[in-house]
C-alpha cells in the first residue's frame, strides 16, 4: 500500500498547480473539499451547520488567495437517513449567509452523506503560500483555539448543548466556543484587503492547525518561523473551558482564521486594515518552525496519515 | 421524508441555474459529478476505468453544452482498500487522455470510495436543453445500447472479461460492448462543432437513456417528440449478445452520446460535421415523447428516485 511520501510525490508531480490552498486560473482562484459523515462530521450535528461548514471551508480556501468568491457547484451523495429537503434548503440559506451562488450541482444516494464543493473566485493578485521572505512578520488574523476547545467540549457533553447544570458563565463560554465548531466564519473579507495591501507576501488559512499550516507555508517559502507563545492571541477566557488550551491553540484546526506574513509592522497593519491582526513571530532562513526558540512539531490534523 | 416531486421543486426554486447539464456563468460553464462506490461502481472495476469515467461524465455535460474542456478539480474520499497511489496515477493518466488539466484537489478518507470531479469549459454559444422549436429533427450522435448491453454482460458474466468458451466472434462483441461501459468517450469535439452551427437548436447527453434524456429535452423546451423506432442506430450485431436490445436502446444510461435538436436535414449535417449523425425523430408541439406514435414513458435510469 500507499505510504504517506509516496502519495505527496505522485500529487506534486502530477498536479503542480494543486499545492496552494486553490488553483489559479487565469483571474479565478478554484478550490474543492468534500467532507464525508463519520470523517469530517457526525448527523449528531444539525444540517444547516455541515451545510454551512461545507461551503465554510471552501470559501477560507478562497480567503487565503485574497479572492472575491463568486460561485459554486455542490455534489451530494445523499443516504436514506438524511432528508434531502432539509439538506438543500439548508445549502441554500448558507450559500445567501455566505453570499456564493451555487449555480450547479450533482445528486447521487450514498451509504454516508457527503458534500462535495468546488468554489470559484477572483483575484487580480493572488496570494500565496511561497511569497515569505525572511524577517518578514508571521500574523494570524482572530484569537485562536475556540474550534478545537468546542470540540472538545462537545465529545465531552455528548451533544452540541452544554448541560443546564453548568454555570451561567461557563455554559456562555461553552456556547461560544461549540458555535466557533459548529459555524466557522471564514475571513473572506480580510482575504479580500490582503491581497490589495503589496507588502503582504504570503497567506494560508489555519484548517489543520497553526502548528501545521505554519509549517506548510514555511515549506512553501522554503523558509522557517520563530513565533512567541506570549504573542499568540488566545480566545478569551479559554482556560476555564477545562481543555488544554496550548493544544488547543497551537494544533487546533478548523479556525478558519488566515495566517499571513508581511514586511508591516502590527500596528500600521491593524490601522491599514480597519481591525486587529496579530504578529507572532518573524520568518527566518533557518528552516523549521521554533516556539519561543524550541523546535515547534507539526502536530496539526494531518490529512495525508490520517486519509490513508 | 422527501418526495421526488418536493425535492425537484426545492432544487428548481434555489438554484435556478442548475437546470441544463452545466451551469453557465459568463463565458465559463461549470459541471459537476460525483461517483460513489457500491452505487456507480464496484471495485470489481480496474480503478484506471473508474478514474477515467469519473472524468468522462463531466466531459460528457461539457460537451452537451457545446463547451471546449479548460480545467478541473478533484475531489477524493479513499477507503483502506483503495491504493491512493493507484488511483492518482490514473486520474493523471485519464486527465491526459481527456485533455483537461486537473489543476487541483482535495482528499479524505471514508468508507467508500467517492470521486467528485467539477470540470470548467468555455462556450462563446452554450447548447441549452431548452431550444428546440417544433419540427426540428431529433439528431443521436451515435448507434445505442452498448453500455447498458456491457453492463449486463459484467453481470452475467461475473467479471469483466468475456468466458474462454465464447465463440471468437462473440466474445469480440462482448469485449466491445464491455468496452463501452468501462470506458465511454464523451463527445467533446462534436459538442464544439455542435455550437458553431446556428441551425443546431438545443442539446443534452445521454446519460440516464434515451427515453429519460429525450423527456428532459422536451420538458426543458416545453415541447414533445415523435421518434421512429427504425431510424434510432443500434451499436452494431448487438442482438448477438444476447441481451434485451430494446431497452438497452431506449433506456441504457451511460451513453454519453449526444441528443440534439437541428432545422438541418441529416445529410446536410453530417456533412457539415464531417461524421455522421442519426435523424431519429422531429420534436412537436404536443407534449410527451412518441415512438412510432405510442407513448414512450422514460425508463431509463432516474437520479431522485434511485437516488432518495
Amino acid at each position: 500500500m500507499t505510504t504517506e511520501a509516496e502519495l505527496i510525490e505522485r500529487l506534486r508531480r502530477h498536479f503542480p498547480k494543486a499545492g496552494d490552498d486553490a488553483a489559479i486560473v487565469g483571474d479565478d482562484v478554484i478550490t474543492t473539499d468534500m467532507l464525508v459523515e463519520d470523517v469530517d462530521f457526525t448527523l449528531a450535528i444539525p444540517l444547516r451547520f455541515i451545510a454551512g461548514k461545507s461551503l465554510a471551508v471552501n470559501l477560507s480556501d478562497l480567503a487565503a488567495m485574497g479572492a472575491t468568491p463568486s460561485h459554486a457547484v455542490v455534489a451530494l451523495a445523499i443516504p436514506p437517513h438524511v432528508d434531502a429537503v432539509e439538506l438543500v434548503d439548508a445549502l441554500a440559506e448558507a450559500s445567501k449567509h455566505h453570499a456564493i451562488e451555487i449555480v450547479g450541482g450533482d445528486l447521487s444516494r450514498g451509504d454516508k452523506l457527503v458534500i462535495s464543493v468546488t468554489a470559484i473566485g477572483r483575484a487580480a493578485r493572488p496570494l500565496l503560500r511561497s511569497g515569505a521572505k525572511p524577517g518578514d512578520r508571521v500574523y494570524v488574523s482572530r484569537p485562536l483555539g475556540a474550534p478545537a476547545a468546542g470540540l472538545a467540549l462537545i465529545q465531552r457533553y455528548g451533544s452540541i448543548e452544554p448541560p443546564a447544570t453548568l454555570a451561567y458563565l461557563n455554559r456562555e463560554l461553552a456556547n461560544a466556543v461549540i458555535r466557533r465548531q459548529l459555524d466557522p466564519e471564514p475571513e473572506v473579507a480580510l482575504g479580500i484587503a490582503l491581497a490589495q495591501i503589496a507588502e503582504v507576501t504570503s497567506c494560508i488559512d489555519v484548517s489543520d492547525g497553526l502548528s501545521t499550516d505554519l509549517a506548510h507555508l514555511c515549506d512553501a517559502s522554503s523558509l522557517g518561523a520563530d513565533i512567541e507563545k506570549a504573542r499568540i492571541p488566545v480566545f478569551p477566557e479559554l482556560h476555564l473551558a477545562g481543555v488544554d488550551v496550548q493544544n488547543a491553540v497551537l494544533n487546533g484546526g478548523e479556525e478558519y482564521a488566515l495566517l499571513f506574513t508581511s514586511t508591516l509592522r502590527e500596528s500600521e497593519l491593524s490601522t491599514r486594515l480597519r481591525r486587529p491582526v496579530y504578529a507572532i513571530g518573524r520568518m527566518s532562513r533557518d528552516k523549521g518552525v521554533r516556539l519561543d526558540g524550541a523546535p515547534l512539531e507539526p502536530r496539526g490534523w494531518d490529512h495525508f496519515s490520517a486519509g490513508l
